[in-house]
Order: C-alpha cells, then sequence, then structure tokens
C-alpha cells in the first residue's frame, strides 16, 4: 500500500517550481505517460477523453461553416517538402524521415507528416479547374511528427502531438481573409467553453510566422509562470503555395488564377495549457466538460454500517449517471482519506462524501476540486444542485485565469520598465515594426514579441518604439516565451 | 463541358471487370483519390463521412460496454517488434523504417506503427500491478501502416489505412474469451446498421490467424465476383505478449499471475467492401446511414419558369434539411441529365426532381438510387415519406446483399464439387483440421479456408474430410479471398 499511496504525492510546489510540478503532476494523476520512444508520450484515457471532447466540439462547429474532414496520407515525398522553399527551411531540420520498408530501401525518402500543406495541395491542383470548385475548405484530424531537438515536454512540447489541420482554397484574397476572424472565433470559444482558458489574439511578427506563410495570427495563453504559452493559430498563405504546386482555376472572366490559401490549426499543446492553468498543490484541476468523470461518490462507513452506506451511495450514484460522468469509489482496501488525495490528483471537479449522517438526513456533502468549498445538499435537490455547481467551477476557473492575465498584462513606455517587468507576464510595448529592434529586444532581455495583440493597435498612435525610439507602428506583446 | 462529363462515366462493368470497375468507381465518384505516395491514398469528403459516421457509433458502442479510448506513439523501437517470434515475423516484412530525424541517424530503428500491440503492452506492463488494474479495456483510432508489397488497391489493400485498435488484459482466460462475443456483435450490428453489409463469423485456422495470437475469429464477406473479403476481427492473445513483456499481476489470492490479452480492429477497408457490394454500373451507392448527402434536390426549368422553380426548390430543401442532410445542386451551367449522373455517380440515397408538375401540383418527384423507381409525393408528406424511404433503401440493401450470400453458400461433401464450386462462393466443406490438407486444397485450388463459420459446425459430425477422407473436425469455408 506504501507506495501505492506515495505517486499520489506532489514534491514540487507550483508557485515554486512549476517545471518540475508540472512533470509530476501530468504523470502522477495518471493523465499522460512516457513511452519507450524519446519524446513521445502515451495519452491515457483522462487525457484522450479531454482532446476527443475539444475535438468533437470543434468539428461541430467546423461543420457549421462548411469545412469539410478529409484525410490524407502519413507520408510525404521529400520532393515536396522542398517545393516551397520557407516551408523546407522551417521544417526539414526536424522532419522523421522513412528510408526502408521491409527489407528494401525506398528510391526517394518520405516524410512523417510534420503538416500536410503539400501533399493536401499537390491534391488540390489536380481537384480545381473552375471558380466552381472553390472555396475548399477542408480539414484533418491527424497525428504529426516533429523531432524537436530541444528538451521535450509532454503536452507542450511532444515529438509527436495531435491536431486539426484546416487547409483551405479561396478565389479572392479577401475571402481567404474572412475566414480568418471565423476560424479564430471557434478557437477562442473553444478556449473559453470547454478549457476555461482565455487568450490574447493577434498578429505574429514576420520573424515568427508560419514557414511559408505570408502572415500568421495566435491565440496566446498566459502562463502562472509569467511566460506565454502559443495556443491556436491561423495562416495566411496567400498564393505562395498555389504558385509552388500550380493551384490555378478558370474564374468566371475566363482567366486563369492562383488561388489564395490559409491553414490552421489547435493541437494537443492546449491539455498543457489547461493543466498549467488550473493544477494546484492537489494535482490537476480539470474543467468539468473535459472531465471525463466529473463526480466521485466516496462512501465512508465502518463495518456495522456499510451495507446501508453502500446501498445508498449506489442508489445515489444510479441517480446521477444518467445526466453525469460520475464513479462510485467502492474499493474496500483504501481508506476515504487516501481516496480524497487520488480523486484531488486526477481533478475530478467534485466529490461526494457519503457516510452515515448524509443516509440519516437523505442528504450528501459535496466539495469542489477548484476551491475545496463543502457544502451538504438534500437528495431531491441533487441533480439541479450539480448542474449549477458544475457550471460554476467552469466559470470560476475562467475567471480566475482572465483575472491573472489581465492583472499581468503590464503597458509600458520605456525599455527599462519593459526589462524589468519580462518573465512576469506580458508586457505591451510600442514598436517601429523593424526585425532588428525585435531582435536585440530579445537578445537582451531573452523576451520575444509573442503576438501584435488586436484590439489594442489603435494605441501605437502617437507613441515612439520601446527600443530605437523611431516612430511606432504596431503595440507588440513582449513575453518570454515556452 | 466535355473533358467533365467525361469524368462520370463508367467503361468498365461491374458484372464483366469488377476489378476495373472498382477502380473507375471509387476514383470517378470523388470518393477517394491517389496520392503521390505510391498505395497510400486520401479520403475526400464522401468516404470520411462514411469512416467516420461508422467511427462515431463503434465508439459509442464500445463505450457502453466500458471500453476506453487512449492514444499511444505512431513509432515503435524496434527491439519491441522483435520480443514476440510469431509477431515480429508476421510485420516485418511490410514495416516502413525511421532511420533519419533531422541530419542526425537514430541510434534505434522505429517503426511506424504496423499495429500496437508491443508499445502499449510494455506500458501495461508498469501499470499493472494487482487485481485491481484489471480488466485493461482500451482502445485507439489510429492509421496504421503496412508496405504491402503485394498490388495495393485503394480501401482493400493501402498502405496505410485507419482502423480502431482494441487492446484488453484480463485477469482470466475465461474472462477474456467472454469479451469476443460482446465485441463481434458490436461489429456486426455495425455491419448491418450502418454498412448494411452481411457476415459469416468464424474462427480462422492456425495457418491463418493473426501473428502472435493463439486464435483469430472474424467476419467475412462475400463480394459479388464470389471471392472473399476478410472483415473485422477479433484475436486472442492468450499470455503470449504477457509473457513477452512481463505484464503480471498480484491476484486476490495473493500469487503473482501472467494477464490474459485480446486485440480487436475494424478498417477502412470495410468501405471498399461497401462499394464492391451494392455499387453498380452507374456508380456508388451509400447506404443512407453513410451518405454525406442522403438527398439531392435537382430543379428543372427554362428561363421563364425559373424563378419559381427554384423558389419552391430552394423551400423544399429548407423544410427538408433539418432532419436530412441535402443539396440543392441549383447549378446553372449543367443539365439535369447531368446532374442525375454525377450524384447517381456519387451514390447519393434519393434524387428529387422539381419541375413546373411538381410545383403546380405541390409535390416532388422522388428517385431512389438502389432501384431507380420514381415516386411523385406530396409535399405535406415529404418528411415522413423520406423516412422511410431512407429505411427501405438500407433494409433492401442488406437484404440483397444477405440473399446473395445465402445464395451462394454452397455445402457440399466431396472434393469435386469443391474444385467446382470455388471462385463462385463460399464452399462449406468438411475438414479434418490439419494444416496439410488445408495446404493441399489451396494449392490445387487456389482455396483457402476463410474462417470455420461458428453457426454450422455441429454439421461436422460424421462427416468425412473433403480432402483426406479422415474423420472432419469442422466445416469450413473455403473461398478464394481478396
Amino acid at each position: 500500500m506504501e507506495t501505492e499511496q506515495k505517486k499520489f504525492l506532489l514534491t514540487a510546489k507550483k508557485s515554486e517550481n512549476i517545471t518540475e510540478w508540472y512533470t509530476q503532476v501530468i504523470v502522477n494523476s495518471e493523465f499522460v505517460d512516457y513511452s519507450a520512444v524519446s519524446g513521445m508520450m502515451v495519452y491515457r484515457p483522462d487525457s484522450y477523453f479531454a482532446w476527443d471532447t475539444i475535438k468533437e466540439a470543434t468539428d461541430r462547429m467546423f461543420k457549421e461553416v462548411g469545412v469539410q474532414d478529409v484525410y490524407f496520407p502519413l507520408f510525404i515525398p521529400e520532393r515536396f517538402l522542398t517545393k516551397e522553399s520557407e516551408h523546407v527551411k522551417g521544417f526539414s531540420p526536424e522532419v522523421a524521415w522513412i528510408t526502408h520498408a521491409g527489407q528494401s530501401e525506398l528510391s526517394e525518402r518520405l516524410a512523417v507528416r510534420p503538416t500536410s500543406e503539400t501533399i493536401m495541395y499537390d491534391s488540390f491542383s489536380r481537384w480545381v479547374r473552375s471558380w466552381r470548385d472553390l472555396p475548399i475548405k477542408f480539414n484533418i484530424w491527424a497525428s504529426v511528427v516533429r523531432w524537436e531537438f530541444k528538451h521535450p515536454t509532454p503536452l507542450l512540447r511532444s515529438r509527436e502531438f495531435l491536431w486539426n489541420e484546416g487547409h483551405s482554397a479561396y478565389a479572392s484574397f479577401e475571402e481567404a481573409e474572412a475566414e480568418r476572424k471565423v476560424i479564430l472565433d471557434i478557437y477562442e470559444k473553444i478556449l473559453k467553453d470547454y478549457l476555461a482558458l482565455p487568450g490574447v489574439r493577434g498578429r505574429k511578427t514576420d520573424s515568427e510566422k508560419f514557414a511559408g506563410a505570408i502572415a500568421s495570427y495566435s491565440i496566446e495563453h498566459l502562463m502562472p509562470d509569467g511566460w506565454v504559452l502559443q495556443g491556436p493559430d491561423h495562416h495566411s498563405d496567400g498564393q505562395n503555395f498555389a504558385k509552388a504546386f500550380d493551384i490555378k482555376f478558370l474564374d468566371k472572366d475566363g482567366t486563369k488564377k492562383y488561388v489564395f490559401q490559409n491553414t490552421y490549426a489547435i493541437s494537443t499543446r492546449e491539455l498543457g495549457a489547461m493543466v498549467l492553468t488550473h493544477g494546484d498543490d492537489k494535482g490537476l484541476v480539470l474543467p468539468p466538460k473535459l472531465a471525463r468523470i466529473q463526480i466521485v461518490l466516496v462512501p465512508i462507513y465502518n463495518e456495522l454500517k456499510k451495507e446501508e452506506v453502500l446501498r445508498y451511495s449506489r442508489s445515489v450514484n444510479e441517480s446521477l449517471n444518467k445526466s453525469f460522468r460520475t464513479y462510485l469509489d467502492d474499493r474496500d482496501e483504501y481508506s476515504p482519506g487516501w481516496k480524497y488525495n487520488e480523486w484531488e490528483m486526477k481533478g475530478v471537479p467534485v466529490r461526494l462524501e457519503i457516510g452515515q449522517r448524509e443516509v440519516d438526513s437523505v442528504s450528501v456533502t459535496a466539495v469542489r476540486r477548484d476551491t475545496g468549498k463543502k457544502e451538504t445538499v438534500k437528495l431531491d435537490q441533487l441533480g439541479q444542485f450539480i448542474t449549477s455547481l458544475l457550471e460554476d467551477i467552469h466559470t470560476n476557473l475562467y475567471t480566475k485565469a482572465l483575472k491573472f492575465l489581465e492583472s499581468h498584462t503590464y503597458s509600458v513606455s520605456s525599455y527599462d520598465d519593459l526589462k524589468k517587468l519580462v518573465g512576469s507576464g506580458i508586457v505591451q510595448s510600442p514598436w517601429c515594426g523593424s526585425d532588428k529592434c525585435e531582435a536585440k529586444v530579445k537578445e537582451e532581455t531573452g523576451a520575444k514579441i509573442t503576438n501584435l495583440p488586436s484590439d489594442v493597435q489603435d494605441k501605437a498612435v502617437g507613441q515612439k518604439c520601446i527600443y530605437c525610439g523611431e516612430e511606432a507602428k504596431f503595440i507588440a506583446n513582449f513575453a518570454k516565451s515556452y
């Protein structure tokens, strides 16, 4: 028993060593596990459930705006990857290469999908003939491999991760541009309604944009350690790939034109953002919609009252599991206290304690995971109570995260202030737009521009660049970044 | 226009050259496409929709019986694959190998997932401690790669395909065995209720079982050319992998024991079985539940009446698309006849023709894809009519396929009869159970034992083996096989 108890203890504290805390909490909670392949991880039932729920919800919203799911090969011929010069530069350092099949050496190396632009657009070039074939709004749910040589961290920086890849082709630049708001609105809704995560939407700088795109837009998350983690993104590819892959259509006016394209993605990295944001020193804290088990029932008894308490617990469980995902923990060999620790570690949103007192008063004692608050609830009000409790937990998680984001977003106009605040949050500063100033700030402070936040760009007018003092063109979010 | 019309024509007839017909129909209907990677294919929206529907329905049923979804790495270290000797023999001839990442050569080759037993069971060995950790009932929805050197055919024999992989671990052999019926019942229900496909359930012979299993059970489909195609399967692994990967648990009696394991799968190959079974010389015929578009509305008008017919068509479409997946084909540049051909090729279950006559009589003309039967339906009865029409189409497809299976399943007791019938269906024959007789029949007739059908095994009693004349132990299904 001793060894099993140990695994539900965290030795690291989130506020003291978030890196060590993160590693302990994701593994000890049985959320994910390391695998025998260095840098690749295992999604155990709780993490896969959370991802699958995000996937289903996102997919439903994609379909509402006319996106269709497809699937493209896992392997990509080397000659395709090299067709768009920026693209290959971005990806080839971390591509996993197939060289042999069975006993035979292949005549051309094949890349394991790091992203699918090139293999998809090869098909697009054969499928697109006339304006009638446009727009194409395709999506694939896939696993991708990027053999990162930096220190891999499960969920945050893994050599394989799961994501959606949206790929579209439009007849005009304007139509292509209009897609961005639609998709980023969907992502923002998923983040807020499912992951309880706020974010900052904005354009990436040219030095930070996607390899092959003309512009990238992202939603960035602020983590509790004051560092920023990149969330979902949407890339405007312009006609770069259309030209490289010869995707042309006959327009209504009788002329041949190249299409305009976009790509977009949300990945399992969001689960890492969720753990970092909501977790505490007892373990995971899961937003109720993403919890495979939403309510755990723990019966408390001595041998004398065992049957009565268990019978009552079972009937409570049966009435709840029609509407909620519940689990009755009737394991005999563990004490209630041990069970509390385990389910708190696993982040289950609500615990119901059921002892003789509860049986006698026809009630249960409900404990919420996010605040630890206890409440006794009469059985005839339990369903309604749980419904609003789960909503309340979700809202509380989101509100806390949003407050943290807002209170750790600083607006400064001097480089000294930026330097003081870097590492403790997002530092919004006027910027002239030059790569050189961006690079210098990064070199001197370790902070990069995470994005140019959409909602405050009007404030750049009349301000001076934080680094060179020239006229500012943008308000840039400087931060240390995961 | 001429070139676009051509692509919706089939030059091959199903009854004359089913191989050529199949290739034409799956590509010309835009169901799937070839990709630039030899032997790997693209799932276009219609095929992916069908697969996703199968996946969702199967997953729902899995969850009802306690199966949990997880995800394991795409890559598998070479040393794992070689741990179970039968397993590695079965897979290594067709494994795609990663040897390099970026510019670096890996110290150990990694296999791209051909199946996940070994990487999963490595984790099981760390996760399983006591009887409390059992049973494990895990499933992954994944893409797998098997670099077949036989002629690849999209959906039927593709170098990458999509499937579920169920992997379980039980404390006892009996519990492990009990799982088979539960899972094969689910698969049979999916085949019948979604794909409208019947099948024959039974055990595989030892020479045909899964690499590493102690016994395999399959559902086999009979195709219209009289050949058999293997469908979903369930494998009893016994303790083979448990011993190779050291998966032991402390049982209630205080002793350490190896677990008993199973694996099971359904794959995108079912879509190939569906195309082969239901398709005709006009193209695909999709079972209504798997059709991305269930009903296409084709307005028919001259310039004079155009607006009136279109307005009416739109209102019919709006009333239907709340309950069904509909598409109003209002493309001006194609004739109604051209549209009929296209939607028939794509296998859309119901076509509604709407012209002035229909407007005047407040009705539509409904044409069903499976029989071509036309019927005029009053608008106020349309919803109910369509509901039962879709059900009727599904039932008709299933009934036709079942009749074909039944009428092409022959029971024989002489080898001469077997030889005469081989290639035209399933030949049920008494068999002594020896590998030698099985191999001899295969050598001489080209027919293998597809499985030992569960429902007729009692008939073996008192019969003689079709080949050697010794006492029969089984009734075996001999057939030519895909």
